[in-house]
């Protein structure tokens, strides 16, 4: 039976933890499916390129407004996926091929477990494939997967995940999406944009229901507006009728389909790796981790989706890096041990309009007891928005009236997710809003002028700018 | 003779002066023109109106790599103009409007030029209309005008300025275009996106020569594929051919063109004020100003392209909040007065691909004696570049290897203006480039990673994330 310094569960962020001080342990790197994880193969990157490829058919629909007559002749949903898969697919197997290669590194390729506790030699893990090994550290990297409802399994109709509807062959006439989070909500625009008619099934009233409430109830608003909402609903059967789907609703009514999405969730695997055998503490699936990404067994990691609530690729990173340094320490040692900070952790929904937010909400802020002044500003009030003629987006920020600190900051529309960034390093570096806003040039007539007239709404003029530096 | 507590002669960012605390002053606003000034009117706002519309064209055509099949079938040149000027014209006469409503102000809406020094009751002026008035308090917010160079008036040849260009009547077939700087990369981008020929007659090599280097030669290299370039020419004399131009070059050649647009420079308007008069100095057109927008002649400031190398409404709009303060303290009290803050002031052009800019060039910092690192990232190495297929954009970031200062930051590619924000907020409150890179989260997988990966290249992975706020 082999013996490693380190195991590694998951290829995600998990296979970017091996660096130039790694060169001397014996690695076992374990891996049921592709090289990659989540992110790289069926996720951020991939859709993206999808959702940019939507962004130039809606643009050429709304092209004549802008006095451009163009005409959408086509959409060729076959050379789309080709363009997307042609380029991430070997990206994975090159990963793969590279760690192979490693003299130091052994690839296990099949779903892993561990076999019990501590031996004294370490942990014992054995694969699906009968392989046997121990390591001495382990680490937990082994993602999320897609929920679905207890109905759809049950009623055995043909449905997709996150996973696999980038695969589909077709572009479906009409697709209908189980969930209203932001994997709905990105699909939604890629499946209409492209040219499907889309159906969204909800359990609740509002799409993206995570949001500051106005970005949740504006989005759902503009999204009532492109796809047939079905709120308040859920699927209670369904069966193929052959080309297609028809599910029946918990209100009595008849959905068909020709395709079904289901984005209800993801759960993180800790459930599947009898992780309690080596002492490793695991709520519905949530590997416990502490703020230094050590879990309940001695020498045992996690990190990303598996053990952390936001389920967000640069917050896994970051626990990478976090892990990258703490194998290295001395388990005890909480002096030399790196903390991961979750301090101010972004996101972005890119759907249409995009959807960028970092910190409290409003309700959040309210609830938390603080004092806040809060500023929503239309994209349609600065010179960029005129330009695109933008109706819809916004920037909306949250300040404590006490320490003019910012506490949340929630963007619909055209590139939010760019023009959030200097509110994450605001908020990260203790920027006041006041000096955020006239301590800094904003360039005219860009569309951070958005962000720049939110603070000074907020903040007022000040009287007077900071100091100067001669 | 009226007598008026303070005269402001011009309305760019000059109109922008008068707050409630002006209101028990009488003014007199002085306008030759539209109000407005140049940004409004002719500058910044209606620019980037049509470079939007020129986006949309160009993405049409380019569409098919996406996989989806947009047509131009052409492009309505007389809506796009209504499009623009049918929303700005009546902002500059409702601008007018409001200011002849206002029982403290009168409008002169002529030229207006000073009678002589301060007579102890103020400053004489007087309009080409021939209005006299006393102001004890002037502001010179007069702005700047386009050049024309002498070979080209002396010919008599018909020509278009930044003025003009965007109110002709048709596309051009073929536009001509003398100059290189930023009003040239803009409208060359506008008129070829939206379908016409477009030949530049450059005095140089390159275009956009003020950028740094990086910036410049790859500008020139793409602008090369685009239009054509016809480099250290000059163009010696011109005659009309009925529909169009017909141009003699330095080199011999004759050029022929349907439009000419001259794109060679902004001079300030300080010239034509008889500032002297007033004891106002002035050098080639430029007012001299202190750091507090004072003007060599007391209770005389001056703001904006009048007085400023910059020629940026950002700059103009903070120097008009710095004079909106110090017309309101004792001319000598120079613990009162604010002072103008002209550090990191960033600049964008609104071309294909878009530019933007803050701080020094790479040959500015090793000329002030930095020991400098360097990194240019491209766009095609972020999941955002990718999904763009983006092979041309890059961000450029200059540090200070002795502080870990961010010196300069040149970014070429979509969305320029808006990413460079958080540098631009890094320089202007002191945060080390490394700090930046890692104390804060970048959404994955937005466009600002193309910042984050370039800040990573230039300062490593830090050993230690920043202290704990718990």
């Amino acid at each position: 039976m082999a013996d490693f310094d380190l195991a590694i569960i998951g290829t995600g962020s998990g296979n970017s933890i091996l660096d130039e001080r790694y060169v001397d342990k014996r690695v076992a790197i374990c891996e049921q499916g592709v090289f990659g994880g989540t992110c790289l193969n069926v996720g951020c990157i991939p859709t993206k390129m999808f959702v940019y490829a939507a962004g130039v058919a809606e643009q050429i629909r709304e092209s004549a407004r802008f006095g451009v007559d163009g005409r959408l002749d086509g959409v060729r949903w076959p050379d789309i996926v080709s363009r997307v898969f042609g380029r991430i697919d070997p990206l994975a197997g090159g990963g793969e091929q590279y760690r192979r290669s490693s003299p130091n590194v052994e690839v296990f390729a099949s779903h892993t477990r561990f076999s019990g506790p501590d031996s004294g030699d370490g942990y014992r893990l054995h694969t699906d494939d009968g392989d046997e090994f121990t390591a001495e550290q382990v680490v937990i990297a082994a993602g999320a997967r897609a929920t679905v409802p207890q109905a759809i399994l049950e009623c055995g109709v043909p449905y997709h995940t996150s996973d696999t509807i980038m695969r589909i062959s077709d572009l479906p006439e009409h697709l209908v999406i189980v969930g209203g989070g932001f994997v709905a909500a990105e699909f939604a625009h890629v499946f209409s944009a492209l040219g499907s008619r889309v159906t969204i099934v909800l359990r609740g009233t509002t799409m993206l229901s995570h949001c500051d409430d106005t970005v949740c109830e504006r989005f759902t608003d503009i999204a009532g507006k492109k796809w047939e909402i079905r709120s308040r609903r859920n699927i209670v059967s369904g069966e193929s009728d052959g080309s297609g789907v028809s599910l029946r609703l918990d209100d009595g009514a008849t959905l068909r389909g020709d395709v079904l999405l289901v984005a209800t969730g993801r759960v993180p695997n800790g459930d599947r790796l009898d992780a309690h055998l080596a002492g490793v503490e695991v709520t519905d699936g949530l590997v416990t981790v502490d703020e230094f990404q050590r879990t309940t067994a001695r020498n045992v990691f996690a990190l990303g989706d598996v053990s952390s609530p936001y389920q967000l690729k640069h917050v896994a990173n970051h626990e990478a890096r976090v892990v990258k340094h703490n194998l290295l320490q001395d388990w005890d040692d909480t002096e030399a041990l790196m903390p991961a900070n979750h301090d101010n952790v972004p996101s972005a929904v890119f759907t249409e309009p995009q959807i960028a937010c970092v910190g409290l909400t409003e309700n959040e802020a309210r609830a938390a007891g603080y004092r806040i002044r809060s500023k929503v500003q239309d994209y349609g009030d600065v010179a960029y928005g005129w330009a695109m003629e933008d109706s819809t987006g916004f920037a909306k920020l949250i300040v404590d009236d006490d320490t003019g600190l910012l506490l949340g900051a929630h963007i619909m529309g055209h590139q939010a997710s760019s023009i959030i960034q200097p509110l994450i390093q605001a908020m990260a570096f203790g920027l006041p809003a006041q000096d955020m806003a006239r301590g800094q040039y904003w360039i005219h007539p860009a569309l951070p002028e958005v962000v720049e007239n939110a603070l000074l709404s907020l903040c007022g003029e000040p009287p007077w700018p900071r100091p100067r530096r001669h």
